[in-house]
């Protein structure tokens, strides 16, 4: 592996759901394959799992890690080409990248979405200019239309709740509640890596002008009527998001799309997944949060393991 | 040791304080004592001495330690039962520490008061749901109204500076001026760890309307006299703390209070404590802190000692 | 050596350059020299390639690292002898500083000018305080008016480009514009190391006003004729500093001090070396900074091998 930015950097997605458990099995037995390497884990927007997941993961491989908040700790990156520096930005992506590729082995990097400039965050700017200039493997560790790692981290977890079987498990992603404009990646993201794993049958429920980027959703069913969409599911993934049409807007925000126990009662004992922070009683009700069907603090340990395997394909070719 | 919050989680204080010297003349002795364990340092709150201090102690004993600032690197905690999260917090704490008792071994956490609401300060909601959630021995960095090591600092420290006797020192605890309302956590602590030691003369002198809560106190002799209180002192231990009683406010702030070279000839030669930081020239005179009386640096030196030494009772029980 | 405040605390600066360079060529060979000590970067100002250059440096030679932003993790310090601390200032450098040296055995500080104050500036209160109190050796990482371990780095990156010649090669110096008020750091201090190496025709150009400080420019030609300093130049340093007489101002800034393909015509095919952050098309022309000319990359890069070099030095006094 060259480069972890989305799904299509991925040979094999079975094997690499294999490595991750192998590690969570074994965490530290490959401690020596980083030996003597630096990851360096930049982020431009904040981060609870995502930054001590990965730092772990790293670590259980031997590496030395750096964390660094540019947004809080450095300065405002320029991103475009031929730009006049006149104006906030005080370094252009062109001068800081390379030299991070000199300081670092591996360079995982955080962005988010404007969620203003449709066509801007879908170009993945940000994240590709580091690519580009960096002269390492970058890692995404969420960018602004897709959060990679966290996808793998759902498979790896499907896969443990419904191991040997030979059926193919009905996997439903559910637009839920929030109070505000969210991202469109976990969801983007969750939809390409479960159609290119291809082994679920696979519905997407929202309301109405809620409807993904079809470059990501394309093989699943979708349906604006969620009952339907949950009526015999096997693993339900709750998730907000804001409009991707006219982009970045909160249209209908409808409680009623909050899941509830109701609601689960028509599936067949589905395991409840959200990627967290979740806001409860607001996209997910206490009594699932705590109760049997909620996977989300298993779901949420499982990023430890998906990193590790991540860095262990890129160290195996540094 | 199961967790370390109060002065209530230690079975025998001599112990304590005997390992922490030990470490302090040998400090790598146990290095591999925490080998592959890791800790997490979350501040809800900003940290200089016990943030250090705590992470240095960590690595004597070969532990992974990450550091993380909730308050600037994350996102507001919710930590209230039942809340409908559709305000400023994006994690409640019952989703949030369960992870990171699967992230960590072992958890350290700095939280402060509101200053505001004393049934929420004194009921100490956020470290004990913290404590109840993560599933993994949690280590207060100081909590709404207590610093347990800090106060077990304090008394390693005295301990040093009175070793061999048989009599009993007289320790005071004297309220001092200070521009800003600050908890009575230090205050309390001191007061909660010297009268379960037992080994002292313990007097606490303060203006009228400072009394502190009574929980901790009790045991102690308290008078408004500072002089009084300072005649014959073997120990002051200089302190500001707000009013308990009317939460969280300054009544008097006479700077009459402020300990100098005038008052301290009251005493016998009393070694002068503080917790740092410490306002000079309105709780200490600049005469007292560069003068032989004063143990502030030793004192604060201590702090790794003290979080080793917990540190080392809890891993020998993982 | 016993600290790194400017080039007086080096004995011998080609040494010093060799044993950087010793470590570019093997960086880990010295990794049981920092063994069980511990390096503290505390930064009072943001900082980039300083923290991470230096963070790894200190790594390869086995060292333990913390770094603390003061500014945005801790509390504003009080650096003025005698002050009454009733305002916003919470803790005295002679508090805080030999607690550090308690925690540290090499501490490392960022400090910046006011630009407001030429006489506080100058005078180098924060670290020389810092220095003074904190018992162990001091490394600036930047101060108000100098930037010595950049300044080593350049003349490392110089000596490589320049190895086995007879000849000295010529060195420019060019103020650039630029959209805010710098400070004066890494001009005087290169101009302080390239004076002290003695090993180059040394030549400073800026614009009427932009006069530095005598006591760091002495040795150097002078003009405020760009194209003439230019001609013939091995090296151009590029740099935007502010106005030092009138202290901290911007008194001109015309867009025709940029450096250009145009200007580096008069050279020798000079190689362009920069500190960065550069403003790209303000200080410099996209078209140099992509071309062959330009060796920043290479130079910061260098940073690493430079701090490495003085912390070894230091280590073998310790």
């Amino acid at each position: 592996m060259k480069q972890f930015l989305s799904v299509h950097d991925v040979q094999d997605i079975d094997a690499l759901i294999q490595r991750a458990l192998s590690y969570k099995a074994d965490p530290w037995k490959d401690q020596h394959l980083g030996k003597n390497k630096r990851v360096g884990l930049l982020f431009l927007n904040p981060s609870l799992r995502t930054r001590l997941s990965t730092q772990i993961a790293a670590r259980y491989l031997g590496m030395e890690v750096i964390v660094f908040n540019v947004d809080k700790e450095g300065w405002a990156l320029e991103f475009e080409e031929g730009a006049i520096m006149s104006g906030n930005t005080s370094e252009h992506v062109k001068d800081a990248a390379p030299i991070l590729g000199k300081y670092f082995d591996i360079l995982c990097i955080r962005t988010f979405p404007t969620l203003v400039n449709k066509e801007e965050d879908y170009s993945e700017l940000y994240i590709r200019q580091f690519a580009k200039y960096a002269g390492v493997p970058v890692v995404s560790l969420e960018s602004a239309t897709l959060h990679p790692l966290q996808s793998l981290t759902d498979l790896i977890t499907m896969h443990e709740f419904w191991p040997n079987s030979k059926a193919r498990p009905k996997v439903v992603l559910t637009w839920a509640p929030h109070v505000k404009p969210l991202p469109q990646c976990v969801a983007n993201s969750f939809a390409q890596w479960v159609n290119a794993w291809g082994k679920a049958e696979f519905v997407i429920t929202h309301p109405e002008d809620y409807e993904l980027d079809e470059t990501f959703t394309r093989g699943a069913s979708i349906t604006y009527d969620q009952n339907e969409a949950l009526r015999d599911a096997d693993f339900v993934y709750v998730k907000n998001w804001s409009t991707y049409r006219d982009y970045g807007k909160i249209y209908s925000n409808d409680p009623a799309w909050m899941l509830t126990e109701d609601k689960l009662s028509l599936t067949r004992n589905a395991r409840v997944m959200h990627c967290l922070p979740v806001r409860r009683n607001v996209e997910l009700s206490d009594e699932i949060l705590d109760g049997p069907h909620s996977i989300v603090t298993h779901q949420a340990a499982n990023r430890v393991w998906a990193a590790q395997a991540v860095f262990s394909e890129i160290l195996q070719h540094l």
